[in-house]
């Protein structure tokens, strides 16, 4: 039985009823032509019969109990497929409102330690007559990236392919965390981690001292805000999916980059869900978004993943929408120019997750006592760019839940989804009231900059 | 804000993911006639709009951390009863095994300690029509029983009565922990709670002295069972009702009580679960079975609860039903005699829960290396005489789900229901396989001993 690799356990370590360290996903699809009202149940009865469950999704921590040390994986011998991957209803009247409450509820719970870190849910009852998937994985297991990465793996670009392996098998092997680009990027940074010596405190310092460095060079200071409090252990979740030809012919007309679009519509959401709340701050959000780092020329092999983050000026003080996407378009390229590129093991404490903010969050008074180094996470995740299809399901919607930390109780994670981009809303149930506002925010939000460039 | 009572602090301080330490309860009732289907839902809003919250369900801890000293009990001001009060569905085909199946799941998950300590279901998709509630409420705030009563008092005799309580509400006030019974039971013990002074180990050992002064007088010995294990967080649930008159007939004509009846149909369904398991033990079963020692002559201002627990041989290892219930019936009035009358601090920690038994199962190795001092809690809870209806809706079932605890691996907790005999079977999901199976036993138990005794 082999110890954990640090990078693994530390979700397991600061895990907490408040901070659960899974992250999810919602999955939308089209019942196929000719399905019964037994359709769900003989799918999901179908797919529990490949029960060659690979190793990922066989692990499971060797000692379910937090410990200051080292934990270590045990492969689960024979792993419970009907505990794992559970068949779920909606109640009436079965709108996306009741299919969103649900994946709250199921994005507010801890995994049982004893088993491998994942559940998954086929969701039937939705009155459109589609039907959903929610999955749920740890941290210690994937980050979010790839774990939509492997759930991509599962579908078909063709609408006739009924071989589409469960949500836990893959047509090729799952990439694990120990075989993906950090293995590199792990290789590279070795002689820091080994000072880590696996324990929480050692981690924490390492954590802070990045976030110390980072802070030297922060071009702008976060206000204060709402978003920016301890947290509860419950959830809220909100989804919605918005043509990508919209925000793309936004991107085209003001020279700005899809991106930029984007996080303009969420700094006009944001800035009208706040003012909603009577809790605008006068200074603008800042957001941490992550972005690949990698140049042109490096190759595979030479350097692993080039994960960074910069810090964006959402411009949340500005009440023109126009002048709000400029703000950010200029904030994103001087971001970039700032922070070049992020040391091995900054990226890999920074990425996915904001894990320096967690080391520094986990220490007692520290959320409510200094200011905030960002407002929150806004993230853009690869997704499938073809339309896709799971046994002959038309993929309408993949909407990521994420991770959120004292300090942080909103996050917004975006992925591409062939013709559409998929926003998936996750938030502190207590410190985050009335969630849902921000879709309806975020449209109006989209709205406005196509009149403002129009 | 007043310190939480020893007696409330000792269920948070044990609790962990592997054993949450709530008491659930299933209802099940017929929708009345002419409902829609948005029957359940329009109730459910209904409800929502009494938003009177009595203080028992207000409360929360006021530091959601374990800590090793002292809780205290905060009131929330503010509860989310959206979040309280859910709304739920049944998968396809809607059987009650579906229900059970999602029973199982909610019985699992802990609750949010920044919250009032319940849940509540209500639960549509039954393809019989039928709808049921699932009830989740922390061991700190209500024992079983109490959530039993309590739960009773929201119902109505008459079928007309549209004006019931909603289940978190009461007509009379709810007996809170220290208004009740034990509120005397409490006086008279209070030199020897003193002594606990609030921290855990000092509970663990008076729980433990309590334990060996039980075993000093043990009649039998219990045998190392597979149901006798360090236990995981996942639960299974399974009920059922039988005919409240078949039980009553056996007792009749054997002499013996209702009670003793009802320990010979667990015994058959136990010895028929263990042979199939290939686990059934050369010595007999022995059952904890909580009694009332209340004698004829006590008034109420005297003496408090006075509940004991006594140990009963089980007969497993006979094969003739009837000679099975015959030395059950003997070890009950024997184990009676010998057992007497627990002292208060004793029957408060043994009563409900075995919570001597928990705390030598807290000591790590003590579970894996003693013999059990009995093999499971059988217990049998007052319930409704007459038929009861709740806003016009019939129950026709109410099963209650329990606390498991290492060592302790099943509980069988069994309520009158009008003309029925309702079981709720609770077990630890990876330690007692094929749960369900014990509800076929059950059964066929009862019709052995019907043909035992014609």
């Amino acid at each position: 039985m082999a110890l954990m690799p640090f990078t693994d356990s530390m979700f397991l370590l600061v895990e907490s009823r408040e901070h659960p360290m899974h992250v999810g996903g919602l999955q939308l699809f089209r019942t196929p032509e000719g399905a019964d009202r037994d359709y769900l149940r003989g799918l999901r009865e179908d797919l529990l019969k490949a029960d060659n469950v690979p190793p990922l999704f066989r692990r499971r921590p060797a000692r379910p109990v937090n410990t200051a040390g080292y934990l270590a994986w045990a492969q689960d011998s024979d792993v419970d497929l009907d505990y794992h991957f559970r068949h779920s209803a909606l109640p009436q009247p079965g709108r996306i409102r009741e299919l969103l409450e649900l994946t709250s509820r199921w994005h507010s719970t801890l995994l049982d330690r004893h088993r491998p870190l994942w559940e998954i849910h086929l969701v039937e009852g939705l009155r459109d007559g589609r039907f959903a998937m929610y999955s749920k994985i740890h941290h210690a297991l994937l980050d979010g990236v790839s774990a939509l990465r492997h759930l991509q793996g599962t579908l078909s670009d063709d609408p006739d392919d009924h071989d589409c392996p469960p949500p836990w098998g893959s047509r090729r092997p799952p990439r694990e965390k120990a075989r993906r680009g950090n293995r590199s990027l792990l290789d590279t940074a070795r002689g820091s981690l080994e000072q880590l010596a696996g324990v929480a405190p050692a981690a924490l310092r390492v954590a802070r001292e990045a976030f110390r460095e980072h802070t030297l060079t922060l071009p702008m200071q976060a206000p204060r805000t709402m978003l920016n409090v301890p947290i509860g252990g419950a959830r809220r979740f909100a989804a919605q999916s918005w043509p990508l030809g919209r925000v793309r012919s936004i991107a085209a007309k003001t020279g700005t980059s899809r991106n930029d679009v984007v996080l303009a519509m969420c700094s006009g959401a944001l800035r009208d869900y706040l003012i909603e709340q009577s809790a605008l701050p006068d200074a603008p959000l800042v957001a941490m978004v992550p972005v690949s780092m990698r140049k042109q020329s490096d190759t595979e092999s030479s350097g692993g993943n080039q994960i960074g983050a910069v810090l964006c000026n959402l411009a949340t003080d500005k009440t023109d929408a126009a002048v709000r996407l400029a703000t950010i378009h200029h904030s994103m390229r001087e971001a970039k120019r700032i922070f070049n590129q992020l040391t091995p093991v900054q990226a890999l404490l920074l990425s996915g997750i904001n894990v320096a903010q967690l080391g520094v969050a986990t220490v007692p008074g520290v959320v409510s006592n200094t200011r905030p180094p960002f407002n929150l996470v806004i993230s853009n995740v690869p997704g499938p760019r073809k339309q896709m299809y799971w046994n002959g399901a038309h993929l309408d919607g993949i909407y990521p839940a994420s991770v959120l930390l004292d300090g942080q109780a909103l996050n917004i994670t975006l992925t591409n989804n062939g013709d559409n981009l998929d926003f998936g809303i996750t938030g502190c149930r207590r410190s985050v009231p009335h969630l849902q506002r921000l879709l309806l925010h975020l449209d109006t939000a989209l709205s406005e900059l196509e009149a403002a460039v129009a």
